[in-house]
C-alpha cells in the first residue's frame, strides 16, 4: 500500500514545529508526562489518565522568577502599563511569554504556528519606537497575544490542521490581525482546533490533539482548543477565537477561563481560513470572533480597544460604542435551566442555583426564574440546519484528497450531504426569523412586551460537567446564541467537589430525546466514573439581548464578582 | 373568451375603494383633469400631457381654511405638540388630512387601503384619553402617517395590487405598525405600489397607476410611488415606504421630497407582504424600510422616535441611539460624480458641481472630490444578481394565477429564471463582502487607511432627471447603498430651469455600455424633447458610512440647509 499523501506534509510541519522551539527552552523528557513526549502521537489513542501539567512552567526551571512574575503577576491594562511606562521592555515581556507558550506546547500540543522569532524582533521594534518618541505604540503596547490557526497572517499557513492546506502561506493578514498589531499587540503564535473545525475537541492529523493541561483525562474543548490550552497556561494574555457552535465558550469552560462571543460586527472576522465555500456565513449561519481570557477585567481591556474600530478594520464591522448607552439601575437577571431539549445534568444545575442564590444576596440585584420559550427547543436544530447549508464536499475534498482519515469522533458523523436549494435556505432562514421573534418575550414581562425587563440570563454553557476527550455531547446552550446573535460569555465559578458528586444518583426526570439519553449517560454510574468530573472546572453562561455586547461585559462582570468573592477562579483550579 | 379572472376582484376592490371617499368629500368632475376621471382607467394608456394638481386641494373647497392650515402649516413636531397640549382635537387634524388624502386619492391614484374611518375613530379616542389623563398617548400623539401596501394591518388587505392577494386581510400588524401606533400615530391610508414591487413608477391592475401630482406627465416613481405622491399632496404627515433598489429614494426624487433609507435594523422591516418566499431576503439583498418627508425636520422628528424602540418591536431591529456618537468637528463631504456604469446627463452634474460649491462656502465644511472607487461598478450588477436568487415562480404563480398580465414595462423584462445553488449564492456574497472590503477606502485618505476622513458623500440619485412614465433607467446610484447597506436619502435641491435645458448639447464622453446608452436617450434631442424636464425637481443623494444613520441625517440638514437657504424646497416647485 503506498504512503497515504499526507504522511509527508505532516512530517515536514512536525518538524517545523519542533524547530521554531530553540533548545534552552526545551524541557526535560522527565518532566513530560508519559504518553506526551511525541507531538506527532497518535490522536486515535486511547483515553488518557489523569494528568495535570499546569505547575511545570513554575517548577522546569526554564523561565526567571522575573519571567515567572511577568507572566503571572499582571492582568491586561497592568501589564501594558508597565511597558508603555517604559518599566519593563517588551521583548523581556514577549520572551517570557513565548518560554511560556514553548513550554505549554510540549506539554499539551496548543500550537500550530509558533512566531516566536518575529514576536520578539517586534518586541525589539517597539521598544525602539517607544524609546525614540516617548510614546507607546498604541494601547496594547508589547501584549503577548495569541489567534486560532483560522486567522491569516502574511507569510504564515493557515493549514487548520489540514495536509491540504500547510506550506501554503497567507497573502495578507486577516483585518482582526491588523488591527491588533496597530494597537500594538504582538502575535506570539497561532494554535491548534480539530480537523473540520467542527469538533468540540482539538485533535488533527497534522498537528495531533491538543491537551487539556489541566488534566489530559479532560478534553481540552474546541474548536478553539489550542487557544484555551495555551491560555491556561499563561503562555499568552488573551486568545482570539471563534465561535458558531461554541467555539469559544466549550474551550474556555473546559479550562476555567472566560471566554465572550460578541454579536456580530463588533469583531472584525474576515480573513480565515475555514475549508468551507467562500461566503458561506453570509447565507447560512455567520459564525464570530473573540477573546478568551484569564479575567473579566481582560474581556474589557481588549474589547474596549477593539469595539470602537471594528467598522475602519473589517468589512463586517459596524460602528459601535464600549460603553452603556443609559445610567446603571437595578440589574435584573434571569436564570434559564434548560433550553427543552437536554436537562442538564445534577451539578449544573447545581451550579446554576447557586450562582442565582449569590445574586439573590447582591445589592441591586434582581433574580428571576425564566419560563422555558417555547421557541428556545427549535434553535439547536435549526443552528445546526444552517451550518450545513451545502454538501460539505469541500471540506471532504480536502482531506480526502491528501489521503487522510475522519478523526475518530467525526467518524460516522461527517459525511458527504445534500445542498439545499434557495427555496429551502431561504424558508429555514424565514424559520429562524419566527423564532428570533418569539425569543423577543424572553426579555420583557408578560404584561408588558415593550419595555426590556430581563437584562441578562444565566443559563448553562453545556448540559454537563467538562467531560473526557471526546465525550463532549450536545451544542444547543451555545449554537442557540450563535442562532439569536445574542452576545454570550462564559464566567467559571468553581470547581467540582466530592459533594457533587453524590447528587443525582437517579434522575426522575422523564427522557426528552436522544440528545438528552445520551446527555445522562456521562452521569450515570453505570456508564461513567463520576470521580472523572472531581477539580473540573463548572462555568455559567451569560446572555444579553442582541448587540448588547457591552452589557454582556457588565453582567458578566457582576456575576464574577458575586460568585468570585475578589479571588481569581483559574488561581483555584 | 373567458374574462380574465382578475377583472371581478379588481371591480369588487375598486368599488370598496370608491366607497371609502364620503360624498362630500368628491370633487366636482371639472376639477379632475382629463385622463384621471376613472381610478380603474387603463394603465397602458398613451403618455400623458403635461398636468400638475398641486393646487386643487386648495381650490377645490373640500377644505376649510382651518383644514388648510392645519395640512400646510405645521411640521411634525409643531403639529404633535399643538394636539399634545390639547389646542388642536387629534379628530380634526386626521380630518383635514383624511379629505386631503382623499382629494389626493382621486387626482392621483395614490391610494390602495383608505383608513378614514378608523383613522377618525382611534383619533377620537387619543382626544378622549388626553382628555381623561391630561397627558399624550405618546410622542407622535395624533399624528397623521401613511404607509406603503406591503405593510400588514390587521383586518386590512396587503394586496400590493395583485387579484390574487385581495381581500385577504391580514392576521396582525407589521411591528413598524405596532411601533408607530404605540406612539400615538394615526395611519389614514395605506399607498400604491407597481405589479411585482420591482419597478420604478407605481402602476398595477388593481389599483391603476399612480400619477405624479406635479406633471402627470414624469413619472410617480416606485415601488413607494403612492405614498409620495399623498406626501406632496399633503394628504400624510410621513410615509413609510421600502427600498432595496431605490424605491423610497426613487419617488422622494419624483416629487421633490425628502426620502431616507436607513441601515438594516433602524426601522423594524418584518410583517410585509411582498409576494416573495419567505426569508428572501436574508439570504440574497436584504430591503430596508424608511420614511418619506418633506423636510429634513421630520426625517428628524421620527427616526428619533422609531432608532431607539426599534429593538423591542421588530425581531430585525438592533439597539441604536439617534444622536452623534462624538463631539462636532469639521465636516468632511466627498463628492462622487459618477458611478462608472452610467455618466449622469448634464443636468445631474450641474446641479451636483452647485451643490458641492454651495458647501464650500459654508463654514466648517470641507469638500473633496471623490475619485470612482474600482469596486463601485460592481455595484449594479450584484445587487441585481442578489435581488433575484430565486427563479421568480413565486410572483409570477401569483399573477398568472388569476389571468392578469405583466404591466407594460415589466413585459419582455420580468421572466422565470434559474434559481442560483447555494454554492453559486455563497459565492456572490463572498463577492460582495469583497466588494464592500474595497468600498471601505472610500471614506479614508489613501495615506491613513484607518481614519475615517470622508464624513458624507454627495452623488446623484438617479444619472437623470425625472423622467416621463416608464422611461426611468438605471438604479445603480440606488442600489449600491443597499448591497453595501450605507444609509442613503435624497435632498430636493431647485427645479429644472431653462438654462440647464441648454446644457449638453453634444455629449462627448465615451459611452460606457446598454446602460449608459440607454441613458442618454433621456437627453438626446432626437428621441426626447427636453423640455418635459422643465420644472421638475432635481435632487441630490447624501450617503453615510454603514450603520451612521444618524450622520445622514446630520449630513442632511447640512446640504439642506445650505441649497436651500432656510427656504421650503418643496414650496418653490
Amino acid at each position: 500500500m503506498a504512503t497515504p499523501r499526507y504522511v509527508a506534509i505532516t512530517q515536514r510541519k512536525q518538524a517545523e514545529l519542533d524547530a521554531a522551539i530553540p533548545k534552552e527552552w526545551r524541557l526535560s523528557s522527565d518532566l513530560i508526562p508519559e504518553g506526551m513526549l511525541s507531538i506527532s502521537q497518535s490522536i486515535a489513542e486511547p483515553r488518557y489518565q489523569r494528568v495535570g501539567v499546569m505547575e511545570i512552567p513554575r517548577t522546569c526551571g526554564i523561565l526567571t522568577a522575573r519571567e515567572l512574575e511577568l507572566t503571572e503577576k499582571f492582568n491586561i491594562r497592568a501589564l501594558v502599563g508597565e511597558m508603555s511606562e517604559g518599566r519593563v521592555k517588551a521583548e523581556d515581556v514577549v520572551r517570557a511569554f513565548c518560554k511560556r507558550a514553548a513550554i505549554a506546547q510540549q506539554l499539551t500540543r496548543c500550537l500550530t504556528e509558533p512566531l516566536f522569532d518575529r514576536a520578539l524582533k517586534r518586541a525589539r521594534d517597539l521598544d525602539d519606537t517607544l524609546q525614540r518618541t516617548g510614546k507607546p505604540v498604541g494601547p496594547l503596547h508589547g501584549l503577548p497575544i495569541s489567534v486560532k490557526d483560522t486567522f491569516n497572517i502574511k507569510g504564515v499557513d493557515s493549514s487548520i490542521g489540514l495536509s491540504a492546506l500547510a506550506f501554503k502561506p497567507a497573502q495578507e493578514n486577516a483585518p482582526l490581525v491588523d488591527l491588533l498589531e496597530s494597537l500594538g499587540a504582538v502575535i506570539i503564535a497561532k494554535t491548534n482546533i480539530p480537523q473540520t473545525l467542527a469538533t468540540l475537541d482539538s485533535a488533527n492529523h497534522l498537528f495531533g490533539r491538543t491537551l487539556n493541561p489541566l488534566n489530559r483525562q479532560w478534553t481540552a474543548g474546541g474548536s478553539t482548543g489550542g487557544e484555551s490550552a495555551l491560555l491556561a497556561m499563561r503562555g499568552s494574555m488573551v486568545g482570539f477565537g471563534t465561535d458558531i457552535g461554541g467555539s469559544i465558550r466549550v474551550p474556555a469552560m473546559c479550562q476555567g477561563l472566560y471566554g465572550f462571543k460578541p454579536s456580530t460586527g463588533r469583531v472584525p472576522f474576515g480573513g480565515q481560513q475555514n475549508g468551507q465555500i467562500e461566503g458561506k456565513g453570509r447565507i447560512g449561519l455567520q459564525a464570530v470572533a473573540g477573546p478568551l481570557t484569564r479575567s473579566v477585567a481582560d474581556i474589557n481591556a481588549i474589547m474596549a480597544e477593539i469595539v470602537p474600530r471594528a467598522e475602519l478594520f473589517g468589512e463586517d464591522g459596524i460602528p459601535g460604542l464600549w460603553s452603556a448607552p443609559t445610567a446603571p439601575r437595578n440589574f435584573t437577571v434571569g436564570v434559564l435551566k434548560t433550553d427543552g431539549l437536554v436537562t442538564p445534568l445534577p451539578p449544573i444545575l447545581r451550579i446554576l442555583n447557586e450562582v442565582a442564590e449569590t445574586l439573590r444576596r447582591t445589592p441591586g440585584v434582581e433574580v428571576v426564574e425564566i419560563p422555558l420559550p417555547s421557541a428556545l427547543p427549535k434553535c439547536q436544530g435549526l443552528a445546526g440546519r444552517l451550518m450545513g447549508v451545502d454538501d460539505g464536499s469541500h471540506m471532504l475534498d480536502l482531506i480526502e484528497g491528501m489521503d487522510e482519515d475522519l478523526i475518530p469522533w467525526l467518524q460516522g458523523r461527517m459525511k458527504r450531504g445534500k445542498a439545499l436549494d434557495v427555496v429551502q435556505l431561504a424558508k429555514l432562514q424565514g424559520q429562524r426569523a419566527e423564532v428570533e421573534k418569539e425569543m423577543m418575550k424572553m426579555w420583557t414581562r408578560s404584561s408588558d412586551s415593550r419595555t426590556r425587563h430581563i437584562d441578562a440570563i444565566i443559563c448553562p454553557v453545556a448540559p454537563h460537567p467538562v467531560p473526557e476527550i471526546d465525550r463532549y455531547n450536545a451544542v444547543g446552550y451555545t449554537s442557540t446564541f450563535v442562532l439569536l446573535d445574542y452576545p454570550a460569555g462564559v464566567v467559571p465559578v468553581r470547581p467540582i467537589v466530592e459533594s457533587d458528586l453524590e447528587i443525582g444518583r437517579e434522575m426522575q426526570d422523564p427522557v426528552l430525546g436522544s440528545w438528552d439519553k445520551a446527555n445522562r449517560k456521562l452521569w450515570d454510574e453505570k456508564t461513567v466514573d463520576r470521580r472523572v468530573y472531581l477539580d473540573s472546572p463548572l462555568s455559567i453562561q451569560v446572555v444579553t439581548p442582541k448587540q448588547h455586547d457591552y452589557q454582556l461585559f457588565q453582567a458578566m462582570e457582576l456575576v464574577d464578582r458575586a460568585v468570585q468573592g475578589g479571588t481569581s477562579p483559574s488561581a483555584k483550579l
